[in-house]
């Protein structure tokens, strides 16, 4: 057993306050890893607040973790001590389901679904028929620490030309984003909408820019009218009818990275005919979607959620040949409180990530 | 100029009455046709009661129309006098945008979209820049009536296989349930769901069986449930939550024929992972859907309307070649008024067709 620490909430209006728990020693297949940068997800406060209505507490968050390795099991053979390397938003998967076999473990159907990095299970073992828990854990603990353990192939590489603290977003916030371009047959030429800019949201214009797009970025804060333009993408202001008259009917995809609630209804004349909208960030119901328009022009209205181990990874190798680096600000862990405020205001220019080296 | 005979409503509380109008002779590449038969759809409730907000009176409905033609242009090629024949929704288009050159018109994207059978032009004068009608006319009549002229390549060949007052509906509630099934690759083996069993459902039933599908109906109505299993579909009570959970993403392909606004968050645990609903009866806003759930499958949610021309002839030749009928109740034109009540309370089993005879 190690002894560790994190920051953690006790429930969903406390803040998240430093504790400290008690880590079991890697096993043959799985990594420790002394994590050095963590991202700060919408999600961390989505899961903290229990605005999914699952969430165990202690709740310690995180899922965009790059550490180094500092102890490897006996069969570890993809990782080694010293490597850096980086931790997403699963940390194991039921290995058995079709979606596991085929390598898309973010689909996983096993009765726990995929183990989340933190809360895990995806599904309780109290909503399970007959209390399964495949994973012998109830309330995983994230990213918010000084140490992780981790089974090596859900561990991903971050490549050198990488910085680890640039790496980290792109564990959830680039994957995301990305598996949803793949899936959907983004190509270069498109045209790109991306609704919302700002975690998920300019690391998707960075991506669909290196995929050849072309990129408009829908936004309500007109100061970020600047930075999506420095990324090469056009910028609308959501409120502006008659751009959005002008744009009609001419993107191939539009990609909702809005985290909460919202109505996607303007969006649909803006897209081309049999063409599809796709909500990564509003994990709830979404306003009504108007099915005389969608049916008028065949589109689709569709979820995605994250995406695979080798997704992120080659999200993390596309990144590197790219040049393509999330925009971040490096915050104490101190300040996590302070700083979910400014997430929830739209103020952070465009990821925080903890440096948890202050942890210590 | 033909003096015409026909049952229309002057007002959205009004009933629908006969009315005399004048109706231009074909031109040359017109044809003029007898009606003999008209199927009662659903959208002529909804038309002639103003619940798409945009109705023109009088408001003569009537799209699944099948007759003889009487009188042919001098340059028509396609048909001859004395050929049964059909009209669905659509009487013209646009021919010249992406859609209609890619044999897709009723995806028109023209300035007025396809012209309707009644209440055409889709997108009327008064909506488009520049108060453009290409087609015009601002008010179709439909088949409610004695004589209805139609540009010949809009006009369908009803196959000798088929009963004229039979082929009615698949003028619109079978190409509108046989297109969804195609475009989203329905084939032999898969698992289809049919929600709600009246017009379009039961058509669509017949169509998924002869298609090689396993076919589960889900219904509100107890009392259909012996209809459906004579046609070799599994029969759900929506209500029935046990029978829904032993269905959990057992679903390749999920078709909603409900005619109103309704809630399909039950039927997405149904679906497999990656598969799409479907809803081809509720052209207005739709219940909010979760994407908790289809984010977690990536499943989508798409609408479709109608289909073209030449999935309209298609349909009628597959429902010739599978010896298909749609199960018809035929009515005298003077108890509209009562049948369109019987629609509106799932009695009808399952489409009434009006004898036209019954109007002269």
């Amino acid at each position: 057993m190690l002894h560790c620490t994190g920051y953690a909430a006790n429930g969903p209006t406390e803040p998240l306050r430093q504790i400290q728990f008690e880590q079991a020693a890697p096993g043959d297949d799985e990594v420790r890893i002394d994590i050095l940068y963590c991202g700060v997800c919408h999600s961390d406060i989505h899961q903290v607040r229990n605005e999914w209505h699952n969430t165990v507490y202690p709740s310690l968050p995180g899922h965009e973790i790059v550490g180094r390795v500092a102890e490897a099991g006996r069969a570890v053979t993809l990782h080694a001590v010293g490597d850096i390397v980086g931790v997403g938003c699963m940390i194991d998967s039921c290995r058995q389901c079709e979606a596991c076999r085929g390598g898309e473990e973010n689909y996983c159907s096993g009765p726990n679904s995929w183990l989340a990095t933190y809360n895990g299970p995806g599904i309780p073992r109290a909503k399970v028929r007959d209390g399964v828990n495949i994973y012998g854990r109830d309330n995983t603990y994230g990213g918010y620490a000084n140490s992780i353990v981790v089974k090596e192939d859900f561990v991903l590489r971050i490549p050198p030309a990488l910085r680890p603290e640039q790496a980290a977003p792109l564990l959830c916030a680039g994957v995301t984003t990305l598996s949803p371009m793949r899936h959907w047959g983004v190509k270069a030429g498109d045209h790109v909408g991306i609704i919302g800019f700002g975690g998920l949201g300019h690391v998707a214009v960075k991506l669909a820019k290196a995929l050849g797009c072309a990129v408009t970025v829908f936004s309500t804060s007109a100061d970020k009218q600047e930075a999506a333009q420095s990324l090469g993408a056009d910028f609308v202001l959501q409120a502006d009818e008659q751009v959005l008259q002008s744009l009609a009917a001419s993107f191939d995809f539009i990609l909702s990275t809005v985290p909460t609630k919202h109505d996607v209804n303007p969006y649909f004349p803006l897209l081309k005919r049999d063409k599809t909208l796709v909500a990564v960030g509003a994990l709830e119901k979404m306003e009504p979607i108007n099915n005389m328009f969608t049916a008028f022009h065949r589109q689709s209205f569709a979820g995605s959620l994250i995406g695979s181990i080798k997704e992120t990874q080659a999200v993390l190798d596309f990144c590197a040949e790219h040049n393509i680096a999330p925009e971040i600000e490096i915050i104490n862990i101190h300040a996590i409180n302070e700083a979910y405020e400014k997430v929830m205001d739209g103020e952070v220019r465009f990821r925080y990530v903890i440096d948890m080296a202050s942890l210590r």
